[in-house]
């Protein structure tokens, strides 16, 4: 037996040496059995005796056993569960045609031209907040440009980059400068969210073109803000430059420093590079990849599809006919509801963050050659919820972390308070996103980011345990907390408010 | 900015070192940023301009675009994929028990006395065979003393194991002798099969109890099949030695040669041991660990409830509500049938090897102090169906290898044709297994079996593929092939048939 083996397993070695090593009970002639044995390949030694074989001739445990010296290899079982889920899920999409039929109708959607014609003014207002800002700016450089020719004239040592010490009086100018300048800044990007929000709370209905809006307007506050503080910190960085290296600004800056910065080109390209930080120089790539761009946009045409199809055929059922589970308060129901809600918004969020993150920022940034594609990391191997909000959106993270998180440090808050404070901000931040295109402010987004610091607290320590299991957990609990149950029960939450406030007049919006 | 990350990373090198780090772009530093940034950790240097900071300092890819340099780790989403599977499977859970409520009741199970004597019988009756197979062989041993003792008077130099040509009248004696000794065998072997399967199709209602007798006859049907094959060759061995080294006696046997092998305490070894191929000696362990007995006989009975819940709770009524959608034969909701009950079939099939291949069989191995314990390899990796077949049971394997495909490849057959053979004997006994309990044998199973012959041909080129993709391919065919469609068509098709054949009489067995 092991002889055949031995030539079955295309060993090709004489027959004497093989009988001997079966003679010898020579353990590797079975471990090529297992290899993969070929019984439909020809066996070539005339054997006299084929019964006699020994079949057992060593001792072998099972390879789940403990005893077994190395573990088993689980990989078939991935497979498995791959099909399964593949599997289970046409047996409920099969389920959900014979129940509903096709809920999918584009003539169903209903959009009121005033909320056409306001997204669309919406859309050329926005930006608008961006240039007055360039603007203030622009007057801030001119007078700091004066001051220095001033200070040069009073003092000819004293040159941009040379060891240089403020009088007090010069240094109360440029604070009441900068609280003049920062106040207009404040109300200018204020009122951009401000009358955004207002218009779209109480005038546009439909709640995609809404949330379109609201998320031009935040994406422009920022953009505001990162442009303010860095342009103040490279003004006083001009006035009064240091020789300390830690307060040297950027190399990559020198190539277009303060205030040659302060152009209307450099802030467009601000305006449409995919980045909420501000930087007169970005890392950039030399040319522009046309079939690159087109391939993103082709799929974030085919996903935007995708989950349009999810939401109008899958999502929307479920969320009707959870209502009155929801109504009705029967815990196990809700959790079951939620269970199957969470499925198919875990497949709509996976597909819309690949949609964004992936295909549509890297289209803008090849088109706008911004050099720096790291819009977000492996996100999805979190050992922690603290490590998720760190690298699922890092254009967010570095804003906070930049213009946030870091200067409140510098002014001695504890990191921990700083974190609490860079949180507080993203809820109010996110309920505006969720609540004001719902027409509904009921605070579920806003307690939702909140519940992240606790969140983050817990799971800290995992990402530091020595060993997998650490990380396993913590990716779990983050997997759990925020796809399946954070996610599905906000969305339950605000369809249910919707409903309530305007019944079955839109359901498939 | 790379400062504090450089600092927040744990990383105590001095203000300098870092900020020159930060003035060159060093990529490390944002390395460790990925690595895991700890914002709720202090920051230790004071710097003055903390909104200047070069966020974008180098040219990066995202991780999923093609452009970058290494593929990003997809481990979250596998512990993603167990938890979709568990809420997934739990929220049906939840979903069975509002619409059934609890199914699991014991008292109702009707074992009808007369199943319970007739299965008792057979249990006493079915090992009888063997030890008519014993005596036989007890016989012929004898004849081969004797007829040994007459050749050495005959011809003093031939003794066992020196060369020795026999004549051919002694050998056409052996010829007839073994033709004699088969018939007797054959027709012991036979009855055995043929009496167990009459008394259980006719008598055995309870299909439990009718299957567990069916196994038992099919074992000591091989068993007997295996015994009398084995000595005939070591008689013939014992009669006729050769010198050729490639006929020789296994290594192992010569502790206990022919014919001292022929004793009841060597048979009833045999009985017991957890193999279905005989040998004179098997590699044997030291000592019994009670514990480890112990713990294997708690995963068997603990499985066995486990199973029994999931088919009473879960399997049945699929099964029953399947039934008129396959009379209505709809091929979706067939389909959806099929899905529907090929998780819980699966999961009963897992359960099931385990308890059998895993925990019995080690049980009783550790009983019989046997040392072979490979009762299975890692089938569930299997690239394609042929190494699944090869490696799922190794006992019947082992004894298909030895007594009937290696055989006949020995008498010229090609091993394609010895392959087929192996397949219809198996498709046979499989048909009995199944068909003979439930007093239907219509032919499902054989055909299953049979099936099995071109998929192994399908799938073989896929093992032998170069790289990872081959292998997956097959591995899936196979999971889908078998766990999928195959089990539960087979379940629901004897289902259907017991149904038709005896009504509601008895849903709960």
């Amino acid at each position: 037996m092991a002889t055949d083996t031995a030539t079955v397993t295309g060993q090709k070695s004489s027959p004497d040496a093989e009988t001997l090593g079966r003679r010898l009970g020579h353990s590797h002639v079975k471990v090529k059995r297992e290899a993969g044995l070929q019984p439909l390949e020809p066996i070539h030694i005339k054997r006299k005796y084929r019964h006699v074989a020994a079949v057992h001739s060593e001792n072998l445990t099972s390879c789940l056993s403990h005893d077994s010296k190395e573990a088993p290899s689980f990989l078939g079982f991935r497979n498995l569960m791959v099909i399964v889920l593949i599997v289970g899920n046409l047996r409920l999409m099969i389920e959900n045609f014979k129940k509903y039929g096709v809920l999918i109708c584009i003539r169903c959607h209903n959009y009121r031209t005033q909320d056409l014609t306001l997204g669309a003014l919406l859309y050329f207002i926005i930006p608008c907040h961006l240039l007055l800002a360039y603007l203030v700016e622009l007057l801030a450089a001119q007078q700091a440009r004066a001051s220095i020719k001033g200070s040069k004239k009073r003092d000819g040592t004293a040159t941009p980059g040379g060891s240089y010490v403020p009088t007090t009086g010069e240094l109360k100018k440029f604070q009441a400068t900068w609280r003049m300048i920062a106040w207009i800044h404040g109300i200018n990007a204020t009122l951009c969210l401000c009358i955004t929000s207002f218009i779209v709370y109480f005038y546009i209905q439909h709640p995609l073109i809404g949330t379109l809006s609201e998320v031009h307007a935040i994406i422009v506050w920022l953009k505001t803000a990162s442009y303010a503080f860095t342009n103040r910190d490279l003004r006083h960085a001009y006035l009064h430059p240091s020789k300390r290296l830690e307060d040297a600004v950027p190399e990559i800056y020198e190539k277009c420093s303060y205030p040659e910065n302060i152009t209307l080109s450099n802030l467009t390209y601000f305006w449409w590079a995919p980045t909420l930080v501000y930087q007169p120089v970005y890392p950039r790539t030399t040319n522009i990849r046309w079939l690159f761009v087109f391939k993103r946009l082709a799929e974030v045409f085919g996903l935007s599809a995708f989950m349009w199809i999810c939401s109008a055929q899958y999502a929307v059922p479920v969320l009707m006919n959870s209502i009155e589970t929801l109504s009705s308060l029967d815990l196990t129901m809700i959790l079951e509801r939620l269970m199957k809600l969470s499925t198919i918004s875990l497949v709509i969020w996976l597909a819309g963050f690949f949609a964004l993150f992936q295909s549509f920022l890297n289209a803008l940034a090849e088109v706008m050659k911004f050099g720096d594609r790291e819009f977000y990391t492996e996100w999805w191997n979190s050992p922690s919820v603290g490590v998720y909000w760190r690298t699922w959106n890092k254009p967010v993270y570095q804003f906070m972390k930049r213009h946030v998180f870091s200067p409140l440090v510098g002014r001695g808050w504890s990191s921990y308070d700083a974190g609490i404070a860079v949180f507080f901000l993203s809820a109010i931040l996110h309920e505006l996103l969720v609540g004001i295109p719902t027409h509904n402010i009921i605070g579920v987004a806003f307690i939702g980011m909140m519940a992240q610091i606790p969140l983050v607290a817990i799971t800290a320590p995992l990402e530091k345990m020595n060993g997998i299991n650490g990380r396993i957990i913590g990716n779990c609990i983050f997997w759990v907390s925020f796809t399946l149950i954070g996610q599905p029960l906000a969305a339950l939450l605000y369809f249910f408010a919707w409903q309530a406030k305007y019944g079955s007049q839109s359901t498939k919006t």
